[in-house]
């Protein structure tokens, strides 16, 4: 049997309560010799630490730095090598789209051709967003469907859309309708397989019929579309792990990555506050819980150590309300690092606690990168969470006689 | 996706300088309590490694004792057990012979027959190096080629030669040549596959050529191969990691390896100094550096650990002129242990350190095995060091969105 029969052969439903606390984009780099948690005055954190597990984890492997999509389907338990989530599926879930298995989504640019169809501008002079709403608006209403199949436009900001096809039979073994550069020919896209074939005819007959309905529009005179996908076929975590999952997640796109896993999600405000009253109120309801904070990321992004710094703070005031639930196994960790250094996602390990009774705590003083590093975990791939936890649980039976 | 599939996909070329800097052998074990790198004196690493993070690789896997092949594939971020380099053709690297695809090589002893066929000695009496010289020249005028396939012999230490023959379609699918005992008959080589028939015809035909033409040469009186093999199909590190890398190293099997995985290899001479120096001459030229210091694995396989802790030394003096370069990412390490107390490669870790202006240090104080032990980068396999050099060189995009 393979790692993952063998966890889903022995998982069982018992009463205890799991939480996983993720901060987006924890895990930070020195600035004056100190990382954002380092800076950071978290004495709910450290005293949690200190009655805990810790360690590194590594969100995908050495060196890798992750999407967000990896980065949760290895902390909600599932091999990210294993399960991909396509740019087209990724950018309607950060919309907010429900999409179903019969869903092919795309990633969309409006762009720019001259008279013998080369793209002068990849991007349409990057048209304002309001622009963008209004030709979609005009193009959802020109072409509602192709050959049986609908289709569905969505604006996002400047020149970009999310665009979905639906309907029975739709494959995602397509290429690019989208030469990545100006200068050549926009051409449509190809099949990959023979079963995509027809797949292929639809989303060609698509963009002859935008090109021509667009005609007027210029610089916005025609469409570009990659990154077709569907959504993975990936088994749920009550199938994998016997969990009856919840997300709470203020931000569409891990609200749609929990839903994914087959987790119910469930409607809260767009605080912190919001979010741990959420919890507070679904306690009884489900027996694994995901709770995102968004905030230290977008801070990172911006390269703002300082308002990273106090966004982490903020998570350590709150602590308290979710320690009050008693939940029998609690993690805090991160999908990744968003150091301010780079003001991106980075490849840095995060750091991690776990909490239970049934643990021999470090006796860490401090919920920090470097503290936890020298935790009994020890740097370990993210994807182990979930049989952690549930062992803590005592929600796994024992391998073998 | 594989791991592989998704770094070769994430891969791209910066101008960020890599060095890996490889001190062979260079873990040990203790003698009076110390070992070879806990008794030098080495103020420069001591000082790097306070600066960078530390861990300790494992070349190959738990327990294991690799070769120099197998390590340094790992080392060059390749899957040791996926890409085996034959005996044979590690033999050839090791005399700088330069294999193209087509050559097919086996490691040779000279040994002794009787009238019957059956070896007496394996070793041919351990005939002297210089009339192996002899031998292996006189071979080479009365037979060269089989077929129409060249055939080509170099003589080694004592007994010991190298054989390629040279042609086309050969297949390394053979079996050894050999029986490995004295009291056997001496038989030729077997095809594994139908593909590989040919090829044992043509080294069988050789072997009974050569038998005939020794006749006079007793003690060495016929020839016995094994380890026939082929370079293997490895993709090249530009392949694999948009690199363009350059070796430096003073011995022959280095700089073969090396050139396996496709890195220039650079002319250099024979002292660290002259390493040192090829490097900074040709710094503007690649953006990875292997640079190889063997002394350390020479005086460990020599049982001499005061000989090991100065070639040690000796390198720690030259670290500064690397320094002085100012890498983007450097790395020390070894492609495996060789403790004096062993007097051989060994399974233990080894020690690494990796410096780059993108981490948090460890604050560790001493370049040992049991300090790096402590460090960020926790026990790993050798082969996830290419993907941190790449990650710290911010020569890796994001993985998925």
């Amino acid at each position: 049997m393979t790692k993952e029969e063998v966890l889903q052969s022995l998982a069982i439903e018992t009463d205890s309560k799991l939480i996983m606390t993720v901060i987006d984009g924890i895990g930070g780099l020195p600035v004056r010799g100190k990382t954002e948690l380092e800076a950071a005055k978290i004495p709910n954190l450290d005293r949690l630490a200190s009655k805990s597990i810790c360690g590194l984890i590594d969100p995908i492997s050495y060196g890798i730095t992750p999407g967000s999509g990896p980065s949760h389907l290895a902390l909600f338990g599932y091999d990210p090598f294993r399960f991909e989530i396509g740019r087209g599926v990724m950018e309607a879930l950060g919309i907010g789209l429900k999409l179903t298995e019969e869903d092919l989504t795309a990633r969309g640019n409006f762009a720019t051709i001259d008279e013998n169809g080369i793209i002068v501008d990849r991007r349409a002079g990057r048209i304002s967003t309001e622009k963008n709403q209004e030709i979609c608006q005009f193009l959802q209403n020109e072409i509602r469907e192709v050959d049986g199949i609908r289709v569905s436009i969505y604006p996002g900001k400047e020149h970009r859309f999310v665009i979905v096809f639906q309907g029975e039979g739709l494959k995602d073994n397509l290429i690019d309708a989208d030469p990545q550069k100006d200068g050549k020919k926009a051409k449509g896209t190809e099949s990959l397989t023979a079963e995509a074939q027809r797949t292929a005819e639809i989303v060609n007959a698509y963009l002859k019929k935008a090109t021509e309905a667009l005609k007027l529009f210029h610089p916005a005179n025609t469409i570009l579309l990659r990154g077709f996908s569907k959504i993975p076929n990936i088994p749920s975590m009550f199938e994998r792990f016997k969990l009856k999952p919840a997300a709470i997640a203020t931000y569409p796109m891990y609200r749609g990555l929990a839903r994914l896993v087959g987790m119910d999600v469930l409607e809260t405000g767009e605080t912190l506050r919001d979010e741990v009253e959420t919890l507070k109120n679904n306690f009884n309801r489900y027996d694994f819980f995901y709770i995102h904070f968004k905030k230290t990321d977008s801070a990172g992004e911006d390269g703002d150590f300082k308002k990273k710094v106090k966004a982490i703070e903020e998570i350590d005031r709150i602590l308290p309300s979710i320690l009050k639930l008693k939940p029998d196994v609690l993690v805090v960790t991160g999908d990744h690092s968003t150091p301010a250094v780079l003001k991106s996602h980075s490849w840095h390990p995060n750091p991690i606690l776990l909490y239970s009774k049934y643990t021999r705590p470090d006796g860490i003083r401090r919920f920090t990168e470097r503290q936890c590093q020298k935790g009994q975990l020890g740097r370990f791939p993210a994807m182990e969470i979930i049989p952690l936890m549930l062992a803590n649980g005592l929600k796994l039976k024992k391998f073998g006689a």
